[in-house]
């Protein structure tokens, strides 16, 4: 029995998570275009995919509940294996937005790719956003469209990002700056001083 | 059969909103002093009125899940025609405070015209907030005692306005600054870069 | 019967809140490792305390709907005698935070004395936060890991803060900055002006 799918192992891994968010993962997957193991956490209000015609794709991740993924009518909202989505953090997607893997979405977090609404006489913008692998999102972030976020970012909590963000540094505050470099810095909430 | 109010003309309206809309919209309608159509979207939390004894009027207005509207004693709460409320947005209003017609106010959104508390032995400050029309309030904003928004004006996702702010004009950050006219820019948002 | 504890003022005493705020927060003090008397306001959702070990004390305070108390298994989370928690607000205790007496939390305010996630392959930081007694912390504010709130300061709405603040200032924007000693000023948000 060299195979890596004994029931031992798949019993361990199951034993990761309650039933239930097994359960009520597999409930919320039914609203995804493609999807690996979903795990939803935390109860009561369950995360919530309101799809308007889009495309909703995620690997193994985790949603926590409140969590609400709004995709428009040609909407891409595509989230990466190991992934978690923490506690009412919302995603809005009229165009794309994808998520790299092993990204940690604090919180109340907002991201989104459009304005939804127009300013005076010009079109709505849509604007891709991407984040890509193990970026740290702080808690009540904002990410605005257009926003690219590099690998191994990390963004402080409460910043308001509206610019990219290169690979492997920490940017805070409302508009976002840079703080430092992640191998440089103690820790970004405290660099925010 | 001029009349504007053929049944034909009436159903077409009403089928804007679902029916169950419009009943919690009319539940809702019963605390306000003087009201249009109300429409409350989204089911539950059903939105909040605490309401201490003060005034509120609404003209044909759309409030959203979870908002809440508190009025003191003395408050007057004004909601122009055309306007409307997303989720969990929260008006204090111990004084005045009064929106126009059309505006956009997002999600999350606190706007209070009181600070509710005294700083060490003076009074509690109230002065009244006010909005003019066709302002659009970005989400997770939140505006302060004695602002008046200018007609037109947008503020930027995740701003705390603690100034006037000029019509036709774009403002964000937390404190919110001046990024440009209305006029001059492709969109509020990337704006703030 | 000179007692101070007559039947007289202990009814007077109960009349301030209504009988099924102390029998929730009866029910929540089960959770407290010593506690004086407390008040659950608000109904749903039900203040939240998630302990995972720790040790959590309160004298008589005051929580109010949305409350969530997280203790991680070293953590230590105190909250002095005539403090209250608005809506929502969310201690996320790793190791020690310490709130003084007579403190006014506001709404939707967040504070962590942990990331909570390590930075690259540094361990998770973890500082001890204080707030000293008489603070006023406005809505929707972050208080971040390692800081020390001096007595009787003042926190505007909507802001994060990163380094200590001293006793008797007023504090805001997103990282919060100086804006002006508590006695000379007028109001603590119109200051951010």
């Amino acid at each position: 029995m060299k195979s890596p799918f004994t029931v031992s192992r798949i019993i361990s891994r199951l034993k990761k998570y309650p039933f239930r968010e097994y359960l009520s993962g597999w409930i919320l997957s039914r609203k995804f275009s493609r999807h690996g193991i979903l795990i939803a956490t935390g109860g009561r209000p369950f995360p919530k995919v309101i799809n308007k015609g889009g495309k909703l794709t995620a690997g193994n991740c985790q949603f926590y509940s409140g969590v609400r993924l709004e995709i428009g009518k040609q909407g891409y909202l595509e989230i990466g294996n190991g992934s978690y989505l923490n506690r009412n953090t919302l995603i809005v997607c009229e165009e794309s937005v994808s998520i790299g893997k092993n990204c940690k979405i604090a919180w109340d977090v907002i991201i989104m790719d459009s304005d939804l609404h127009p300013i005076a006489s010009s079109p709505i913008l849509h604007k891709p956003v991407q984040i890509k692998d193990e970026v740290w999102i702080g808690c009540r972030c904002i990410i605005l469209k257009g926003v690219t976020i590099g690998q191994g970012a990390v963004i402080a909590a409460g910043s308001v990002v509206t610019k990219n963000i290169p690979p492997f540094t920490i940017w805070g505050g409302a508009p976002a700056k840079f703080i430092a470099n992640v191998n440089t810095v103690e820790s970004p909430f405290f660099a925010l001083q």
